[in-house]
């Protein structure tokens, strides 16, 4: 029999969205969990935001006073899907509240700041988890499943990238993701990172990096109100500009604490791309890839097979793969990024009621920002750069 | 403000569990509809799987006695997710009391049966829906615009296919889907009816055809208990086998009433095919294709194009389709089966509320059976049949 | 030591000069083979195409009378690559020369002709090729081969489709292609043959059919000069309309010998599909698909594999596949039409020397009429009808 | 009318091959050309080889030394096709003779030689040419149209890489391509060349490198024989084992001339890669990508297309892309490796004809090994590397 959990969620964008549907399946989707989730308060900026969210996504109660959520005796965990620039106040304060606290990426703005929320995190001893969702899917947790079983054997190498086409219109307003004291950093934060994290699950930890970034676009029309529109088709624009000060993409060299070197990407101006994050790892005994845009499908090429029948081979997603109970009993019947939300957040619920292990945690979410502050100093140094402490 | 529209669940397996979880997400994928449903009561056929269906799906009540579901006054509407062979009673029984039904494909066992349900319906004034989902999701709604916006032109043909491999292993134990009496059909009707429908839905009636179907394994073992595991690892069959007496396999010639020919064809023996539902049509002025694979796809080819420059364009679903408000701001998050579902529940939902039609219905169920019937019949008769009284 | 053969060629068109090309290749790509061809002499209508032929074509001698060729003694093998209306006699004066041939497909214009053809090569006791050369590639022989290994087990279905669009344009003008006593038929015998072909290579004799066909545009401007453009952009056409008596696109439901089913389809009206010959066999232990727009990879799944390891796998053609020898070290370094039309022709060349059989020959080119021969019957009669003798 | 060249080629292995089978097609494919190569003489280093190379690939002679093909007054052109570590003392030679000289790449074993050849070529005022076949290809040729026609607009990125897998066994064993001494580097010079190459050509000159380059497997069998057998099934390895000392992959951060950011990679232990030379550039108004695997497509994705209809568009090379006349009359039938090569060497001899310019060039061949040497010397260094003088 599930705990329930009393869910406090802040913010009510996109990613709200998101967590709320996830909430609202997780016991459908996984009776058996150790925790479920009860959607119990929600905070926005204002009182008509949050009522609205409290409506929509289906909260018992609303806030307009993020604070007051955090301070809620009957609130068991914390869910903060703002914008990236308040994360490490709320993370922080919720922490010191003795809340378990899950975030969205990125933990905070920087390698410090995130360093700090982790520190307080730590120092708490609650559970954090880390909204890299999209390696929560079926198709990365059975390319775990192969890498684990030596499937692959010696890894020889890995590329990744993150490529879409939100931002490539010049009409597209500057929203917070365009702006560096809001957003940390720009694609290489907001989508490479979800790579870096990728990479880090199957491969291990990253030590040193070579990079380049780039801001394709340097300024914007202002936006006529605060939004971030995302993909949408451009619109709320003012023929006023504002300077661009993020990076639009990305090319970075690595390599592993294993020796194992790699390549990642990342462009948020790649037309005709959807949403392809993608990697592949090839190794002494085989090779894996994967393409979120078909992220029911992982595709896996044996060098077992006899040498004239050797292929990648397109392996659907279904009841036999990873949390295949929780979804459709045919293959190719698919999922979407709202199940893999929902398995990362029921796996960190999960951790708050059994005190197992969470998996990505505020670690997680540190030490990928060092990641990204090590890129950040290489595109400035022109030279190789440790990552971590 | 939605209005709550109380649901009663008849039936617990694969589909009662997808469903509830579109029961579950309707309010926050779409605040604005016109009805909200709310989880009120669930019935199968026992106490013990009832109870479970309640606390799983996250219905308030259970009844084992399906009975007492459509004669709850609190109920608004029905919901009938059955094996096939209790279809017919359960969707009079309903009408007659006057509830609004939602049935899941096959609205009975063969077109007979099919429109006693339709007239009883029809007769009870009662809104009608049909489970045909997957033709719901937003390739499918933007194929549709495609065409009533004239890109696709004079219609010159229509393929299409539903090839899966979940009954290849001669291990999986015979269910009620290898039964005549119980599932009415074999692979048509459970798989080619959803091409059937969307070639209804995108290019109106068939008018005649021309089949063979096949049944490609004779006998199966008997399972040790009532279950469906269709595509997962074979298991639960016993030493004894029982004859298989419905089609594993058809292929269908069609016409259209508008004089379109096209080709039909499924296949659940297909190693390989996960849930390949596949159509392509081609026009005068372009050509679409889509395959359930890779839902989150349409491919549309334009003749508009430079003559050098053509090619079909894999267009990745996103906020800019069809019901896109509703799910991600970028294209390519994905979508899966799961939203197909809500918003095939949440058309019902909002015709029970404001009045209107509901698309696919009882009528189209009725229609699909006599094409069912008449590929049936012509595997028989070794020609061309019609199709419609 | 390959004995050299001179080669006889009649008509200068497209096939010409692919034949050419492919006789200037054979003895680099084979150069153990037991024949290597000489281009010796080449014809066509009148002396400046039959002058230019030579040059372009690499041949010896020239004539603008065919029967000059056929009877010249220093000819060892006559090539006809005709329209197809001429075919019959050349073929028939060619054998009774006791030339041995090798005719581009279709054999004749009809069932009935083929026959006579068939039978004055039988009763002359030469060697007969025929121009299916699309079969003879890497992927299609390594098909025959998994086949023939029992990889694929009881075969349970058959689909094949050709598919293009080169005649999808109004403008595009009235060729021979387009009238009935000039090319036979319309995309049945033109392009859905080549499926047929590899259907019955793969899995034997098609015993009967059921099938539609239908013209789409049923007048095209009459060209301003005979040329065959096919896929270019169309050019040529008067103001003058001319009428299609021929069909455009072709459903056909088949029963293999065997008792296997399956669905053919062909259409030159599907904008978008480049040279979509496509084919898929299912079976008990495995499945193969291809399509020639991808001549290079074969995919195969087998059922073999661990069962959350299923799926297709895409094997790039390479030096461990059929002919690999002759071809490139390296798998997808690719190879074209030009490579599998130099197999055909080279087989036909050996068997010359060697006295084997050839595969396909002229019988296969009857059989194959008397297929396109049933299914326009059945278009006609509404029922299944038997294919052969 | 074509003006005849006599061919004096050096080497007798795979690339032998595909040039004579290049030259034989030649006055087929291309009638109109300025030049029609005649296949006049061929040297390898014995008898035995020589007499067999001048049978199988259609050479009127034969030399075991290739000096006297050098100094024969017939002697037009001349085309080395040998191992690397020969190419300089040879192309210096041919130039210092007078003749026009095309070279397979690389053009020697680094920058410094590289440039002596370069030097003597320009110095004798010759024609030259260089083996970069892929990007002669129809698909690479449109893609450069594209470009030129602005539909790309202002170029965002570049993304390369050349993965294939014919390394990946440890029992093949130590050809030449695994020796510094006679190969000059390894996959990078190899295969990453190819990627470098089509870069340059479509984007222009790369100014600056940031690289990691690695070895993968220190050592393999001692091959028993000399032999190149690349991605055929291993055999012929000794029990003696011999060091690597080359690269077996590399990632490479670049800059080009105009600010252009990108990455390429290249690895031939990419298990499950056949012959994957892809490529992506994405612009301000559209994107471009290939993959040699699929040498017939191009895929191309335009902002001018609706923002509901934008997607990746695959464009099937037929007779409206650029050498479209030489090939086939419908998209899709498809050309390989030879129809690349054939194309490279026309271009050469026509300028030798016309005294046009040759592109690639032995410049281009010296630029690229100057961007090898910046990309070794950065994995030395650790820092981003200037690439030219």
């Amino acid at each position: 029999m599930a705990k329930k959990l009393n869910v406090g969620l802040i913010g009510s964008g996109f990613m709200g969205k998101a967590h709320s549907i996830a909430y609202a399946t997780i016991p459908t989707l996984f009776p058996d969990a150790a925790a479920h989730p009860h959607r119990y308060i929600v905070a926005d900026v204002n009182d008509e935001l949050s009522k609205e969210a409290a409506a929509h996504f289906g909260f018992d109660k609303w806030t307009s006073n993020w604070k007051d959520l955090i301070n809620d005796d009957s609130v068991d965990v914390i869910d903060i899907v703002t914008p990236n620039f308040v994360h490490k106040e709320m993370a922080i304060a919720a922490a010191e509240a003795g809340k378990h606290v899950f975030c969205e990426k990125p933990l905070a703005l920087n390698k410090q700041e995130s360093k700090e929320v982790y520190e307080a995190a730590k120092k708490a001893g609650i559970k954090t988890g880390m909204g890299f969702n999209y390696r929560k899917s079926q198709a990365l947790a059975f390319a775990k499943k192969l890498i684990d079983q030596g499937k692959i054997g010696t890894v020889y190498g890995f590329r990744g990238m993150y490529l879409n086409d939100w931002a490539k219109d010049p009409e597209t307003p500057l929203s917070w993701r365009f702006e560096k004291n809001k957003a940390g950093s720009g694609v290489i934060g907001d989508q490479c990172t979800h790579v870096m994290d990728m990479a880090r699950y199957l491969l291990g930890e990253i030590d040193r990096v070579s990079a380049w970034t780039k801001t394709l676009l340097k300024e914007r029309p202002k936006p006529t109100a605060a939004f971030d529109d995302l993909g949408k088709k451009p619109s709320g624009g003012s023929s006023d500009m504002a300077p661009v000060d993020v990076d639009d993409a990305c090319g970075i060299l690595v390599e592993f604490n294993s020796g194992v070197m790699g390549v990642l990407e990342s462009s948020r101006f790649a037309t005709g791309r959807g949403n392809h994050i993608f990697f592949e790892i090839n190794g002494s005994k085989g090779s894996i890839r994967f393409d979120w845009e078909r992220n029911n499908e992982l595709w896996y090429a044996s060098n077992d097979d006899e040498f004239e029948e050797r292929g990648y081979r397109r392996i659907i997603m279904g009841p036999a793969h990873p949390n295949g109970d929780a979804f459709w009993p045919i293959a190719g019947i698919n999922t979407g990024y709202a199940e893999a939300t929902a398995i990362n957040l029921k796996d960190f619920l999960d951790a708050v009621v059994d005190g197992g292990d969470v998996d990505p945690n505020f670690e997680d979410g540190w030490r990928i920002e060092e990641i990204v502050d090590a890129a950040l100093r290489s595109n400035e140094s022109g030279k190789w750069e440790k990552c971590h402490e």
